[in-house]
Formats: structure tokens, C-alpha cells, sequence
């Protein structure tokens, strides 16, 4: 095998030895093995994700991308630093297998970390789990906990992986819309609420779940202190377990406190609370994400993890924990990367809020994250978008903005289930976290609208 | 919350503001949380793994750890050097997000390399998922094809994992051990084979799925080609599919061949290979793997993987790729890594084989990977054990070491069924991919037990 590999490497189109016997495969033995080989059932009814459809869109037309939740400015210094000081590190244990549920140095500066902001001390060895990014602690907390038939409560919009997930694990969503409280004039995430009295008519005996999303993503919302005191209230109630998926912790504007529900009373020992070293050094693209909680919720996502990744990368687990060391001896000081990342984003929201406006949009004004929805609608009436034939209207507008205009966002509808997409037709999400001179062409991109 | 983080990180063990509400919860409340809190059915059975015990052992005792299969010694500089680069790179977009199924540069080199390998041409966006690992790889196998009620013959021994990935599933796991068919002399992995009527007897009507291992974890078997093409028979008699875990692929010594089975007559459309970067490239630690096969087979766990993981980590992709580039250029040439490391391992292999032997076990020789297994039973009669408390004599037999010679090996019983685990109890494993240095003082402690 190996004397043949050189050439036909060098030639991969090139048919060896193998490739005769190869051709001739029965087409109808195909067409059984294809039907048996469908997806099982828990997996019927997923679709591909947005994702995929918007970033091949990307790599088809190349707009400005404003679609997908990363920044294209440097991450700190010291981030990747710590990366290139690991690859020349002399430790070869540095490139090996480390411990499953969290690189030990990582799981302690996290446990340093929480152990202040949330007031009470973590263990890191049985409190913390480290997973492939926050996406990974969804899923390991959505199948560590979520049986058959049990009902989760998720808020609409919602990142568009939970629904998926629950499903996948065979639960039952229950959706409740964030509804805008406000018609006129400028409009604040603080305008998007939760109806109360639909929102205690979601919890019930087969409640297992409900699932919060502060900074939300994609409008914003930082939810308040009484917003999180109503849900923890019912999470007590019924015996419900919180999972708060707090990515953007950081990521609060206008002096606006992000508020952890693990902290309110009783909430300790129901919250499983999911963080990014991806939005929180914004390096996206290391993966390395966790969840905390007490230890009696936690060890259910470890069983997951063990069946399924095992471990995460040690190279990127030590660079985020060397990151988290240097800033820790930084909280709270001007120079800490927590507090200068929301203060320098927050001129570019007000930036981005602003060319929406002019450009004819309605923004809301997010108090926390890294996106902004924006009502198109009023643009819509000066565009032909029959040219796209998609069945709602934000793909529409999307699609026609990325091929059209050269600028790309994400439509919200599919941020919605099935029933309630139409409350996400008006909408367009765009991502602020961008270097100026892109959010500069962009505004200038959008002054050919008018 | 900011104001105060500085102080409270600082102490993590002062008791905060918060901390006082949340001392008094309830313990008749936590009860009820957590009987409700349990395990879903899927995961109930799932045990810890035998590799957090031995890690916590090894973390204990501080041994000659044997245990673990990675690397003690550097990977190959222009490995470690790829991550320095990466680290500086001008490019920020290096360390956000990308393609979700695999890194565009990545799959195009996988892409080159197995089309040559498996004579086809690979599409690499339709026909390779990138995964966390093999790990992940064989996770989303499994969890993308197996539905409830399915039978998956699994050969013993075999990777641990296996058996709970399959039961997560739904999936019913058919165990058949391999059998040495020699009792005296010494022994070959290739003396550990599959008895031909059991085999045939495995599948029925509801086997969907048979996980192959070659070479082999932890006898070191490289299936011949005579073997896999019965395997192979059987699968295309009952349309069954192959999971052909092959992370070992470079690592066979004594000149014999890796077959890969997808190459075997009308055994493409019916199989799923997967491959690890950790054990190509010697780093384990960087936790990226793939799977490749044909795409309708494919999609299913790439459904799994955007469920789960979404997309793994960008800077590792970078490296795997910039590494696999480098090496297409060197194929079959002696300068290859994937030449070089097997030819370098194989000494080791044999120092390994005589220094068990001279101690008194009777190691089987592999014939591929990078570790052997022996039997221990000799040496026993001069141990007394009964200091450990495991209920199988190789857990005994390990721990004894490990607590009183200072050397760990793992216990194969591991790698067993239940019903079955008394066939691996006569054995140890021990990883041979260790520093000569480590390799001298695993000798030197084993002379002190005659």
C-alpha cells in the first residue's frame, strides 16, 4: 500500500489498483443500503442549519459578512501569545491527552473565577466541566438531564441549536415569544418581555427545563434582576432546572448589570450556567467553552462528555487558563479586557444603530452581546424581492441584500420555531463585534438603498 | 456585579453578598432535585470510565505511567512549529469560527491524501467530517446510524467506548472476543483471531452495524486481508454497515500491510473509516479526527456534529493541515513521519516484548499501534493481591503494581463486556510509545519482582 501511496497522491484522479473493482458497484445494492442507512428517528426533522446555508452564501457572493457571531479584529495579544508560547514550549505533555472534564490548570482559574462572581466557593474538579465550546455544554447539559417525553421552555428567539437538541434527545420544546411592548420611537432590548402570565402557563409537572439566554442572543436583551427573579420563582415552583446560557456575560453596555440567576436565592442547586472562552477572549474559532453548577447537575453533562468528545484540546485549554491568570489579576481595573472590550464595542453599536436608521431600518438598541435586530420592513416596499424564492420573507431580504447590496445578515426567523417564524420575517440580525473600516462600508454599502 | 469581582476573586473563599441567602437552601428541596435530576434512561448503565480511575490513580501514586496511550517524546517539530505560526499569524480569522464539517485546507488535504489511499476520488466537502477527535467521530457514527432496537456487533476486546456510545443510542451491542488459537510459544497479534461460525452467527436481520478496529486496541492485531474479506462478505450479505476505526493506520511493523476495508469489493457504499490527527501526527492532545465514506452515509453524522459540536477548533485545523501538506509531498519516501515512526517504534516494541518477558509474562507481539498486551498469571503466583479490592484480577493485578512497583499499566477486562470480562483478567496493557529513557526504567522496575 505504501509504495503506491506517493503517486497516487500526486495524481488523485488518477484510478489505481483499487479503483476497477470499486466502479462497478451494484446500483440497486446502493439504492438498499440507502434506505437503510436513513437517519434514525431521533434525528428525523433535523435540518441543516442556517449556518451552513448563509456561509456557503458567503463563499458564493463574498459580501461584507456581517452574518455569523465572530470578530475579524485581532484577539488580545496575550491570547495568541500564550498559543505560540505552547508551541514552543519544551513540555511534550502540552500536545498529549489531558484530564477529561477540564485541563486541571484551566479548571482552577475558572473555579477562581466563578467561585468570586457568584459567591460561593466552586469545586474544579466536580462543579466545572470544560466541553468542545458552550455549544458542546448545551448538548451535554440537554442530554445529561433531558428524557423522554419531559418538556423544556425556551424563549423565542432562541439560538437556533436548542430546539435540535431537545429534540434529539427526544424532549418536547414548549416556545414562549419575547414580545415588544413598545411601537414607537427608538426601541431597547429592554422593550423585548416575556408576557407573565404566558410564561406561568408554560410551567407544569412534565416542565423538566427551561432555558434562559442572558446577554440574548440575537436581540440583546440583558434580562434584569426582576425579569430573573419572576423565572426563578417558577423554576422553584416546579421543580425546574435553569440552564443559563451566558456567553456574552461580558457583554453589557450602558452600565447595565449582567445578572447570573445561579445567585438568586434557591437558584444555586437548579442552574447549570454555560460560558465561551470564545466570545469571552473572542477567539470563536478555539472551541473551548464550559458549564458550572453544583456538582449533583454537572455530573450528568460529564457522562455525555465521556461518551462523546472525552477531552479537549490541551494545547487551547492551557492558552484560555494562562488568559484567564493574566485577568484575573485584573478584575475590575480599567485595563481588564472585560471592561474594555463592551467599552470599545459599544461606540460601534451606536454606530451600527445609527447607519441602520439612515439606511431606513429600526433598530433595537441591544443593551448587552454582539448583534442587532433590526425591523426592515420599511425598506422592503422600495426592493423587488421576487427574484428569491424562499418561504419567508427575512431570507428573502437576506438573500437579496448579500447578492444585491454585497452585505450579508442572518434572518431571525430562524431563531424561531416553525409556528412563530413569521415573527422574525421583519427582522435582520447583524453582528456589531466588526474592525471600523467594515462597519464603516458597510454604512456606505446601505446609502445606495435610498 | 464588576465592582465587586475584583476583591471576591481574589478570595474565592470569602463569603460574598450572595453567599449568605444561598447557605440556607433547603436540604429537603435539593433532595427532591435531585431525584428528578437523575440520569435520562439513555445514559443509565453509563459508568465512569476506566480512564478517569487510573488517571486518578496515576495523579495519586505518580508512577511510570504505561497506562494511557500517547506520546511521552516530542511531535514532530514542524507540528509544534505549525501552532508557533498560527499563534503570529497576521490573519485574526485564524482563531474564529470555521466551516462547520471540517476546515477548508483540512479537508482538502484529508481529501488528497484517502483519495490516493482508498483509489477513489474523495469529495472533501460531501465525503469528510471533521469531528473532536476520533472520539467524536465514532460518536456521531453511531449516534447518526444506530436507532433504537439495532443490533452493533462489537469485536472483544475493544475500545472502551464503543459499548456506551452504542447503548446511548438505543442500539443492542453483540459482543464476539477474539480467540488465540496458540497456547505455547510465543505469541502473535495474529494468533488472537476471529472464530468463522461464531462470526457468521452474529448477523441477523437486525444487525445494522459491525465496528471493526485495525490495528487493534489492545492486542495491536492488523487485520489481514483474508479476515476483512470475510468481514466484508458477511457485511454485504446482510447490508450491514462497516465502522472501520483505523487511528492506528500508520503504525504496522514487520512489513505488514494496512488493508482498509472500504477498499474491499462493494465495501465503499458500506463503510464509515475514521482517523485521528492525535495519533498520525503524535499529538493527542490536539483532539482532531475525522471520519470519510461515501456522503449519503456521511450526512447522517454530520447531523450528529452540528448538533453537537457544530465545528471544532480552527487553529488545530490549521496545523493538521499545514502538517498533512508537508507529508503529501514526502509519501512513501523514507523521510516520512508516517514511515519513520513505526520504523522507530518497532525497537521499542521489541525491548518491550523481551523486558515483560524476562519479568515473566508472556506478551503477544503486535503486529500494529502502540501497545501490547501479556499475560501476567505467571507473576501472580508471587504477588499477594489481596490487598485490592477489585473484583477482577487485572484491576488487582494493576493497582498492585502501580501502588507498590511504581509502574501502570491498564486492565484489559476493561475492554470487555460484562459477561466476558474474565477473558481479559489474565492480562495488562502496557503503551510502548514512551521514551527510551522511561521504556529502561520500566525494565529496571520490573526486575525487582523476581
Amino acid at each position: 500500500m505504501l509504495r503506491n501511496s506517493r503517486s497516487v497522491c500526486a495524481l488523485p484522479r488518477q484510478i489505481n489498483f483499487f479503483a476497477n473493482r470499486q466502479q462497478h458497484t451494484n446500483k440497486a445494492a446502493v439504492a438498499d443500503t440507502m434506505e437503510k442507512f436513513d437517519l434514525p428517528k431521533r434525528l428525523q426533522g433535523s435540518t441543516p442549519s442556517v449556518w451552513n446555508e448563509y456561509i456557503a452564501l458567503a463563499m458564493q457572493y463574498k459580501p461584507l459578512n456581517l452574518g455569523q457571531g465572530f470578530p475579524d479584529d485581532a484577539a488580545p495579544e496575550y491570547v495568541t501569545k500564550a498559543l505560540v508560547d505552547i508551541g514552543n514550549d519544551e513540555n511534550p505533555l502540552l500536545h498529549q491527552y489531558t484530564r477529561g472534564n477540564g485541563h486541571l490548570r484551566l479548571v482552577q482559574a475558572l473555579g477562581k473565577l466563578y467561585s468570586g462572581l457568584v459567591g460561593r466557593e466552586l469545586n474544579p474538579l466536580h462543579d466545572i466541566l470544560v466541553t468542545s465550546g458552550a455549544y458542546e455544554a448545551l448538548y451535554s447539559t440537554i442530554m445529561g438531564h433531558v428524557d423522554v417525553g419531559e418538556e423544556v421552555i425556551i424563549i423565542e428567539p432562541f439560538f437556533d441549536c436548542y430546539e435540535p437538541m431537545v429534540k434529539m434527545a427526544g424532549g418536547v420544546p414548549r416556545f414562549i415569544p419575547l414580545q415588544v411592548r413598545k411601537k414607537d420611537g427608538p426601541i431597547s432590548s429592554a422593550d423585548w418581555v416575556l408576557d407573565d402570565s404566558e410564561l406561568e402557563k408554560m410551567f407544569n409537572k412534565k416542565t423538566k427545563m427551561i432555558i434562559l439566554n442572558t446577554p440574548h442572543n440575537p436581540t440583546g436583551k440583558v434580562f434584569h434582576r426582576h425579569e430573573l427573579e419572576r423565572i426563578a420563582e417558577l423554576c422553584r415552583k416546579w421543580n425546574v432546572l435553569c440552564v443559563s446560557d451566558e456567553v456574552y456575560e461580558w457583554l453589557v453596555f450602558d452600565g447595565v448589570e449582567h445578572v447570573r440567576i445561579c445567585t438568586l436565592p434557591g437558584m444555586w442547586d437548579r442552574t447549570i450556567t454555560i460560558g465561551s472562552a470564545g466570545k469571552t477572549f473572542s477567539v470563536t474559532g478555539w472551541k473551548i467553552g464550559w458549564a458550572y453548577g453544583p456538582h449533583h447537575l454537572i455530573r450528568n453533562l460529564q457522562m455525555v462528555h465521556q461518551n462523546s468528545v472525552y477531552t479537549c484540546p490541551t494545547p487551547l485549554q492551557e492558552g484560555v487558563a494562562r488568559s484567564f491568570e493574566l485577568e484575573l489579576t485584573r478584575m475590575g481595573k480599567p485595563e481588564s479586557y472585560f471592561l474594555s472590550l463592551p467599552r470599545e464595542l459599544q461606540p460601534k453599536r451606536d454606530f451600527m444603530a445609527k447607519f441602520l436608521t439612515e439606511a431606513g431600518m429600526s433598530p433595537t438598541i441591544p443593551e448587552g452581546g454582539y448583534f442587532m435586530i433590526a425591523d426592515w420592513t420599511a425598506l422592503g416596499k422600495k426592493l423587488d424581492l421576487s427574484t428569491e424564492a424562499d418561504k419567508y420573507r427575512d431570507y428573502k431580504f437576506t438573500k437579496w441584500m448579500t447578492k444585491n447590496m454585497g452585505l450579508q445578515g442572518i434572518p431571525p426567523s430562524a431563531f424561531y420555531s416553525e409556528p412563530n417564524k413569521h415573527l422574525g420575517e421583519d427582522f435582520v440580525r447583524y453582528c456589531f463585534i466588526k474592525k471600523q473600516e467594515n462597519l464603516d462600508k458597510a454604512a456606505e454599502l446601505l446609502k445606495k438603498l435610498n
